[in-house]
Protein backbone atom coordinates (compact mmCIF):
# COMPACT_ATOMS: atom_id res chain seq x y z
CA UNK A 1 0.00 0.00 0.00
CA UNK A 2 1.51 3.56 -1.09
CA UNK A 3 1.45 6.08 1.48
CA UNK A 4 0.13 9.59 0.95
CA UNK A 5 4.10 10.56 0.84
CA UNK A 6 3.91 8.87 -3.01
CA UNK A 7 0.70 10.82 -4.25
CA UNK A 8 0.80 13.64 -6.42
CA UNK A 9 -2.13 15.70 -6.93
CA UNK A 10 -2.50 17.26 -10.04
CA UNK A 11 -4.58 20.60 -10.05
CA UNK A 12 -4.35 24.28 -12.27
CA UNK A 13 -0.63 24.47 -12.03
CA UNK A 14 1.41 24.09 -15.19
CA UNK A 15 2.35 20.39 -16.17
CA UNK A 16 5.98 21.27 -16.37
CA UNK A 17 5.06 22.09 -12.07
CA UNK A 18 3.77 18.62 -11.65
CA UNK A 19 6.99 17.22 -13.55
CA UNK A 20 9.21 18.66 -11.29
CA UNK A 21 7.54 17.95 -8.40
CA UNK A 22 7.39 13.75 -9.53
CA UNK A 23 11.38 14.24 -10.57
CA UNK A 24 12.39 15.41 -7.18
CA UNK A 25 9.82 12.78 -5.31
CA UNK A 26 11.26 9.82 -7.52
CA UNK A 27 14.92 11.29 -6.95
CA UNK A 28 14.23 10.57 -3.05
CA UNK A 29 14.27 7.16 -3.24
CA UNK A 30 10.69 6.16 -3.85
CA UNK A 31 9.91 3.52 -6.67
CA UNK A 32 6.72 4.21 -6.99
CA UNK A 33 4.32 7.79 -7.36
CA UNK A 34 1.03 8.01 -7.99
CA UNK A 35 -0.59 10.91 -9.84
CA UNK A 36 -3.91 12.04 -8.97
CA UNK A 37 -6.31 14.13 -10.87
CA UNK A 38 -10.16 14.93 -11.15
CA UNK A 39 -12.53 16.33 -14.07
CA UNK A 40 -10.65 18.57 -16.11
CA UNK A 41 -7.33 18.08 -14.70
CA UNK A 42 -7.42 14.50 -16.09
CA UNK A 43 -6.25 15.32 -18.95
CA UNK A 44 -3.07 17.28 -17.53
CA UNK A 45 -2.46 14.24 -15.39
CA UNK A 46 -2.05 12.03 -18.46
CA UNK A 47 0.32 14.99 -20.03
CA UNK A 48 2.18 14.90 -16.78
CA UNK A 49 3.00 10.92 -17.01
CA UNK A 50 3.90 11.26 -20.78
CA UNK A 51 6.13 14.12 -19.97
CA UNK A 52 8.27 12.51 -17.30
CA UNK A 53 8.39 9.38 -18.88
CA UNK A 54 9.58 10.34 -22.33
CA UNK A 55 11.89 13.44 -21.33
CA UNK A 56 12.94 13.19 -17.94
CA UNK A 57 12.65 9.72 -16.74
CA UNK A 58 13.15 7.11 -19.61
CA UNK A 59 13.32 3.94 -17.62
CA UNK A 60 9.59 4.89 -15.72
CA UNK A 61 6.46 2.60 -16.65
CA UNK A 62 3.51 2.88 -16.33
CA UNK A 63 1.94 0.17 -13.39
CA UNK A 64 -1.30 0.92 -13.37
CA UNK A 65 -4.54 3.38 -14.29
CA UNK A 66 -7.69 3.61 -12.56
CA UNK A 67 -10.38 5.19 -13.23
CA UNK A 68 -13.63 6.15 -10.66
CA UNK A 69 -16.44 8.99 -9.70
CA UNK A 70 -16.15 10.96 -6.71
CA UNK A 71 -18.66 13.03 -4.62
CA UNK A 72 -17.77 16.30 -4.22
CA UNK A 73 -19.74 19.13 -2.23
CA UNK A 74 -21.74 21.65 -4.72
CA UNK A 75 -20.70 25.36 -4.53
CA UNK A 76 -24.52 25.92 -4.19
CA UNK A 77 -24.95 22.36 -1.24
CA UNK A 78 -25.79 18.56 -1.76
CA UNK A 79 -22.74 16.97 -3.96
CA UNK A 80 -21.86 16.43 -7.60
CA UNK A 81 -19.72 13.68 -9.14
CA UNK A 82 -17.01 14.05 -11.15
CA UNK A 83 -14.62 11.97 -12.73
CA UNK A 84 -11.26 11.04 -11.34
CA UNK A 85 -7.87 9.08 -12.39
CA UNK A 86 -5.07 7.25 -10.57
CA UNK A 87 -2.31 6.86 -12.53
CA UNK A 88 0.81 4.21 -10.92
CA UNK A 89 4.12 5.20 -12.43
CA UNK A 90 6.66 2.77 -11.42
CA UNK A 91 10.79 2.74 -11.23
CA UNK B 1 -7.68 -7.30 -32.19
CA UNK B 2 -10.86 -4.89 -32.10
CA UNK B 3 -11.80 -3.37 -35.33
CA UNK B 4 -12.20 0.05 -36.08
CA UNK B 5 -16.00 -0.53 -36.28
CA UNK B 6 -15.52 -0.89 -31.86
CA UNK B 7 -13.99 2.77 -31.55
CA UNK B 8 -15.63 5.37 -30.48
CA UNK B 9 -13.80 8.80 -30.70
CA UNK B 10 -14.33 11.19 -28.32
CA UNK B 11 -14.14 14.96 -28.99
CA UNK B 12 -15.59 17.95 -28.78
CA UNK B 13 -19.54 16.93 -28.36
CA UNK B 14 -21.28 16.26 -25.03
CA UNK B 15 -21.01 13.71 -22.44
CA UNK B 16 -24.23 12.39 -23.23
CA UNK B 17 -23.53 12.46 -27.18
CA UNK B 18 -20.77 10.01 -26.87
CA UNK B 19 -22.48 7.87 -23.92
CA UNK B 20 -25.76 7.33 -26.69
CA UNK B 21 -23.42 6.89 -29.39
CA UNK B 22 -21.63 3.73 -26.92
CA UNK B 23 -25.09 2.64 -25.59
CA UNK B 24 -26.10 2.15 -29.70
CA UNK B 25 -22.97 0.10 -30.26
CA UNK B 26 -22.92 -1.87 -27.41
CA UNK B 27 -26.21 -2.94 -27.88
CA UNK B 28 -25.74 -3.44 -31.83
CA UNK B 29 -24.02 -6.94 -30.46
CA UNK B 30 -20.58 -5.53 -29.70
CA UNK B 31 -18.77 -6.80 -26.30
CA UNK B 32 -16.00 -4.27 -26.38
CA UNK B 33 -15.41 -1.17 -27.11
CA UNK B 34 -12.54 1.44 -27.09
CA UNK B 35 -12.85 5.19 -25.96
CA UNK B 36 -9.61 6.74 -27.79
CA UNK B 37 -9.53 10.33 -26.98
CA UNK B 38 -6.55 13.51 -27.09
CA UNK B 39 -5.28 16.18 -25.40
CA UNK B 40 -8.55 18.48 -23.09
CA UNK B 41 -11.06 15.80 -24.40
CA UNK B 42 -9.16 13.37 -22.22
CA UNK B 43 -11.34 14.33 -19.31
CA UNK B 44 -14.52 13.38 -21.38
CA UNK B 45 -13.48 10.45 -22.60
CA UNK B 46 -13.36 9.19 -18.97
CA UNK B 47 -16.52 10.76 -17.95
CA UNK B 48 -18.06 8.52 -20.98
CA UNK B 49 -17.21 5.80 -19.40
CA UNK B 50 -18.11 6.85 -15.76
CA UNK B 51 -21.81 7.54 -16.85
CA UNK B 52 -22.00 4.97 -19.07
CA UNK B 53 -20.76 2.71 -15.91
CA UNK B 54 -22.62 3.89 -13.22
CA UNK B 55 -25.80 4.81 -15.36
CA UNK B 56 -26.56 2.97 -18.03
CA UNK B 57 -24.49 -0.52 -18.13
CA UNK B 58 -23.95 -1.44 -14.86
CA UNK B 59 -22.43 -4.99 -16.02
CA UNK B 60 -19.59 -2.81 -18.31
CA UNK B 61 -16.04 -3.53 -17.31
CA UNK B 62 -13.25 -0.94 -17.70
CA UNK B 63 -10.79 -3.84 -19.14
CA UNK B 64 -7.65 -1.90 -20.18
CA UNK B 65 -6.60 2.26 -19.84
CA UNK B 66 -3.62 3.34 -22.05
CA UNK B 67 -1.56 6.05 -22.39
CA UNK B 68 0.69 7.88 -25.03
CA UNK B 69 1.75 10.29 -26.77
CA UNK B 70 0.91 11.18 -30.50
CA UNK B 71 2.31 13.88 -33.22
CA UNK B 72 -0.53 15.76 -34.81
CA UNK B 73 0.12 18.42 -37.36
CA UNK B 74 0.39 21.88 -35.78
CA UNK B 75 -1.30 24.79 -37.53
CA UNK B 76 1.87 26.50 -38.18
CA UNK B 77 3.22 23.97 -39.87
CA UNK B 78 5.65 20.98 -38.70
CA UNK B 79 4.30 18.80 -35.56
CA UNK B 80 3.46 19.00 -31.96
CA UNK B 81 3.18 16.42 -29.31
CA UNK B 82 -0.28 15.42 -28.10
CA UNK B 83 -1.56 12.85 -24.73
CA UNK B 84 -3.74 10.59 -25.71
CA UNK B 85 -5.55 7.89 -23.94
CA UNK B 86 -7.65 4.69 -24.89
CA UNK B 87 -9.96 3.15 -22.72
CA UNK B 88 -11.12 -0.44 -23.76
CA UNK B 89 -14.80 -1.14 -21.95
CA UNK B 90 -15.91 -4.83 -22.51
CA UNK B 91 -19.05 -6.70 -21.18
Amino acid sequence: MLSDENTIFIGRKTVMDYVLACVTQLNSGVDEIVLKARGRSISRAVDVAEVLRSRFMKDLKVKDIKIGTEQIQAAEGGTANVSAIEITLSK
